[in-house]
C-alpha cells in the first residue's frame, strides 16, 4: 500500500540511500529505488509512493537541474523534509586487494571532481572509467571490471567488497543536501529553524523585476539561503528562479514576503515550508518579529476606527 | 454649540477665510477668528470648536511649520479636508486713488516676495512696510497709514477699499494649500482620489533609516507627494518627517504601507485620509491594486491548508 | 576694503553676532550687522563683504528657510565653514530688578517656544510679547518698556542690563547651527571630519527619483545628515532638496556620490565641503575608503588592457 | 602552429562544429574537436590552440556547468565571441528507412526532452536508448545498432545517413549559446551592441550583498541579461554568480558598474566583452550615456577649482 511506500534515487547503496536511512521513519517504509529523479517523483504523483527522496543540491556540482526542473513544472509537489549529508568516498575493493594492485577505478561521473586530488596524489597511474552510479561501480569491482570503485563506505557490505581507504574527498565541507517530496498538503509544522521554498516566474515585461524581488525579502529581513535561476524552456534569457529562504510559512514575515511576491511576479509555486537540517534558528529583527506585525494591524485597525 | 463653531487663522478678509468660504458647511457653521495657528487648534482639542481651516503649505514659502509641528506634537489631531487656493494679490486703495498716487505699501512679510517683481516694474518707487496681516494691511489703508495694500481682492469691501490692480503674483501658480483639521475619528471617506498624512519617526540607531521608509511606498506603488524633515527638538541633525501619499488608508496598497511604516519607525503619527482638492486618481500599478493584495492573501491560506 | 568684511545677521548682541566671535580671524574683521539674511548675502555677492555669517538650522525652529532659499536661488555662494552654538538664555533686567518685579518680559518670536515652560515655571503671571531680535528686545528693557529680555547672556553689557536668570532653554540639547558663506572658489582644506552640502532638483518626469538620489549616497556608505525639501516656487508638490552629508568632496565617495547625483538630478548646486563643527570623524567601510575606488579603476585598466 | 587551431566540444558532426563552422574565421583554421569542455579549454590554457568553442547556455537544459566553472577557476580565460544557434534536430536514417521502419531511435541524453512530444506523437511504439553524443548516435545507426538518430542535420553526409524528418523540436525558440574563449587579452572590439561577462564572489560576511550588487547594475540603467549561482566548493550556501549584462566595458556605465562590484565584492572575474549574437542594440537612459558621465566629472573638477 502506497501510504507505506518511498521511493528514491537508486540503485541501492547510493548516497541517496544513506540519505534516506538517516530518517526515522523510513524503518517502517518501503524503501524502493528508482532509475531516475522523474521516475521516482512520478511515483509520488501518481500515489504509487507517499514520497521520494531526491538529491537537490551538492557543494560541488551545484544544484541537481533535473530536481529542480522536475519540482517547478508539471503536477505540483511540495518538500516536507531536508537531509543534509557529508559526501565522502571510500575506495571499495575485494577483499584481499592493496592499494599498489589498484590499476583501474571507477564510479559516478560526480564522483570524479571530487576524488581527483586524492588519485593525483595516491593512484597516480591509476585509470579511472565512469560508471552509471557509484553503486554500479562497486558492482563491477565485485565482477572484476575494476580494481576500485569510489562509493559511500556504507555500499561495501552490499557487493562484497572492502573499504580499502575510507573519508576521501577533495573538497572540505562536501555535501549533499536531499528534499523529501510528498503530494501538496499542510506544510511540515513550524520548529523555529525552517526553511522555505518557492519557484518564482518573473513578469516578462519587467527588467528589474528580479531585484524588486530580493527587496521583498531583504524589507521584511528574511534572509536568502540559495538562488538558482533556471531556463523557463521559452527561449535564451527566459528564466525562473528558485528560491530558499530561512522561516516558516507560518511565521508573519515570510508569509508576508509569499503575499509580495505573488503580487508582483507572474506566477509564485510554493514549494513547502520544512525543518532545517542544520537546525540553526535564524536571528529576527526586532521590527519583523510575528508581534510587530500584529502591532501594525491593530494600530491600522485603530486608525480605520479613528482610535488610533 | 461647538459642533457649529469652525474656527480659522485670522483674522478677518485674509486668504485662510477665504478657503475657508469655500467649504459648502462654511454657511451653516459660526466661523471664527483666531490670533494664531496654535490659538485655532487649541479651540478644536478643547471642544470649543469642531474644526479648524489653517494654512499647512505655500507653493512659494514652503511648509507652514509651525501647523506641521501642531500636528507633529501634543493631542492627536486629524485631517479631514484640504483647501487649494490660487494666491493672486490685489492692491487696495481707498476709493479715488491712482497708480501714480501710491507712494507707500503694506502687507503681510509673505506677500512682499511674491509681489516684488511687480513692484519693482509698477510702482519702482513706492516704499514697502510690512504688516501683521494681509487684512490688517487693508485696515492700515482704510485709516490712511498707507496709500496700498497687497491682500484678497475679497477683502476689499470689509475695509471699504478699491481693488486698483488685480491678479498679481510674481510666481505661475502660486498656490496655498489649507487643511481642516478636527479630532481623531474614522477617516474621511473613499474617494478614490485621496490622500494620507502622516508623521514618522525614525529609530535612532538606524543610519539608512530614511531610505528604507521611502522604500516601503516605493514597493507598493504609492506616489510621495511632500515630504519635509522637521526637528524633533532634541538637538541638531534630529527629525521626524511630515508625509503625504496619494491614496486613502482603505486603499490596501496604502494600508499595507502604512503598518511596514508602522514596524519600521520608532513611531507614526496616522494624520488622516482626505479627498484630494485637485481630484487627481492615482495610476495605480496592476500589482497593487486591491484585488491583487486579496488575491494574494487568498492564496497564501491555500498554501498553509495544502491547497495551493 | 571688502577682503576684511564679515557681515552677520544683526543687529548687534544676537546668537549670530555670538557664534562670528567663536571665528578665531573675526577678531581682525571688520563685522558688520545686517538687517536681513539676504542683505547679509547680498553684500557678499556684491562684494562689499568678504564673507556673512546666517544662521541655517536651529534644534527647535528647524531650517532658516531664508538662509536656505537664498543659497539656493540667485548668485551662487559657498559655505566654508560652520559654527554651533548652544543655545541657552538669559533673562536680562536693569540692575536691581528683582524676579518678582518682572511682570513684563520681551524676546524674538523664537526664543519664546524656547523658554515656554521656564516662565510657566518661575513667572506664571508674566506677560510677553514679541520684540523684533532678542537684541532688540534687550534695548526695550533698557528703555524701560519691558522689565525683562530673553536673550543672550553677552547681549547684557551691550544695553547695561544684568543677567537675572541664566542657562535657560526649555529643550536639552538645544542648539543653533550657522554657516560662513563667500563667493564661490576653492572649497575648505579637508579635515578628515567634514560636511558637503548640496541643493537638488529631481527630474520632473520621475516619480521615484528621491529614493534614487538617497540610494547613491546609500550605496556608497556616505551617511546623509540632514535633508530638508524646499518650494521651487513652480507650485505646489513642486521642491527641491537640501541635503548635508558626511565627507568631503575630495573623498573619492563623497566624489562619486556627486557625480551620480549630477547625472541623476535634473540640477545639483555644490554648496562647499567645510569642517564639521563637531570634529566627529566618519566611520567608512572599506569598501568605500580612497584606496578601494583607487584599486577598482586601477583594475578596470587593466581589463582594458587585457591584464586583469 | 597553436595561432591557427580552434578546439571544440567534440565529437565531429555536434552541434558545436555546427556553430564554430559560423563564425568566418574558421574557414582559415585547423579545428580540432576535444573529448570534453576541460579539455577544449586545457588547450587555449597550454597554447595549444588560440581559442575554443563550448556551450555555455541552453535554452532548454540552462547553464553548462562545467563551462561556466572551467571559466571560474584556474587559470583565467576570456570570452571573444558568442554564436546562437537555434536548435533542431533531424531524424536521420539509413538510406531507403521509412517511418514505419524505425523501432529504436538514439540519441545524446540531452537531445530526449527536446524530441519527446515528437516521438509520442510520431513514433510512440519507438523505444529509445542514449548515446554519448548526437554524432555517436548517428555512428550507430550506420553501423546498424539503432534504427533512427536524433542528431543536426548537418551530421547526415559524414555518417553517410539521411535526413527523414527535419527541423524536430518540442520547444519553440530553442537554442544553444556558444562562446569563443581565449587567453585574456584586449576585449573584443566595442559594436554598440555588446555584453560583458563576469564572476562575482560575494563577501561572507554580508547577508544583503546580492542585492547590492543587483543595485549596482539597476542604478546605472544595465540590464542584466543572465545570472546563474554556482556552488564555491566551500560548502553548502556558499556560492558565486555568473553574470552576464548588455554593454561594452568601454560603455561609461558599464566600466562604472564594474568598478564598483570590484569594491563591493570579495572578487572578481572579467570574462569578457564582446558582439551580442543577436545584435541587438541597449536603450540607454540619458542619464547613463557616456556623456553624461564626462559631463559629471566636468562638474566635479569646475567644483574642485570653484569654478562650478
Amino acid at each position: 500500500m502506497s501510504v507505506s511506500r518511498y521511493t528514491y534515487l537508486g540503485p541501492e547503496g547510493t548516497f541517496t540511500e544513506a540519505a534516506l536511512r538517516t530518517l526515522p521513519e523510513a524503518a517502517t517504509r518501503e524503501v524502493v529505488p528508482m532509475v531516475s529523479v522523474p521516475a521516482a517523483l512520478d511515483a509520488v504523483r501518481t500515489g504509487e509512493a507517499a514520497a521520494a527522496l531526491v538529491p537537490i543540491e551538492n557543494s560541488v556540482e551545484g544544484g541537481v537541474t533535473t530536481t529542480l526542473d522536475e519540482l517547478a513544472a508539471g503536477e505540483p509537489l511540495m518538500i516536507y523534509r531536508e537531509v543534509l549529508l557529508p559526501i565522502a568516498f571510500a575506495l571499495l575493493v575485494r577483499p584481499g586487494t592493496q592499494l599498489a594492485d589498484v590499476k583501474t577505478v571507477t564510479g559516478h561521473p560526480v564522483a570524479q571532481p571530487q576524488v581527483r586530488k586524492w588519485l593525483a596524489a595516491h593512484l597516480p597511474e591509476a585509470v579511472w572509467e565512469s560508471a552509471a552510479s557509484n553503486a554500479d561501480g562497486a558492482r563491477l569491482v565485485q565482477e572484476g571490471r575494476y580494481d576500485g570503485a569510489f562509493a559511500g563506505e556504507f555500499a561495501a557490505a552490499t557487493y562484497g567488497l572492502e573499504p580499502l581507504v575510507t573519508d576521501i574527498h577533495d573538497a572540505q565541507n562536501a555535501a549533499t543536501r536531499f528534499v523529501l517530496v510528498g503530494r501538496p498538503a499542510r506544510p511540515a509544522a513550524r520548529t523555529g529553524a525552517d526553511k522555505t521554498s518557492v519557484v518564482l516566474w518573473l513578469r516578462e515585461d519587467h527588467p528589474g523585476a528580479l531585484l524588486e524581488l530580493l527587496q521583498e525579502y531583504a524589507a521584511r529581513g528574511v534572509s536568502m539561503m540559495r538562488i538558482e535561476s533556471r531556463p523557463t524552456g521559452e527561449g535564451i534569457g527566459r528564466y525562473c528562479f528558485s528560491v530558499d529562504c530561512e522561516g516558516h510559512l507560518t511565521d508573519r514575515r515570510v508569509g508576508e514576503v509569499l503575499m509580495a511576491l505573488k503580487r508582483v511576479c507572474r506566477e509564485v509555486r510554493f514549494l513547502g515550508s520544512y525543518p532545517r537540517a542544520d537546525q540553526v534558528r535564524p536571528n529576527v529583527r526586532p521590527d519583523t518579529v510575528d508581534a510587530a506585525f500584529t502591532d501594525a494591524a491593530d494600530w491600522l485597525t485603530r486608525c480605520l476606527d479613528g482610535r488610533a
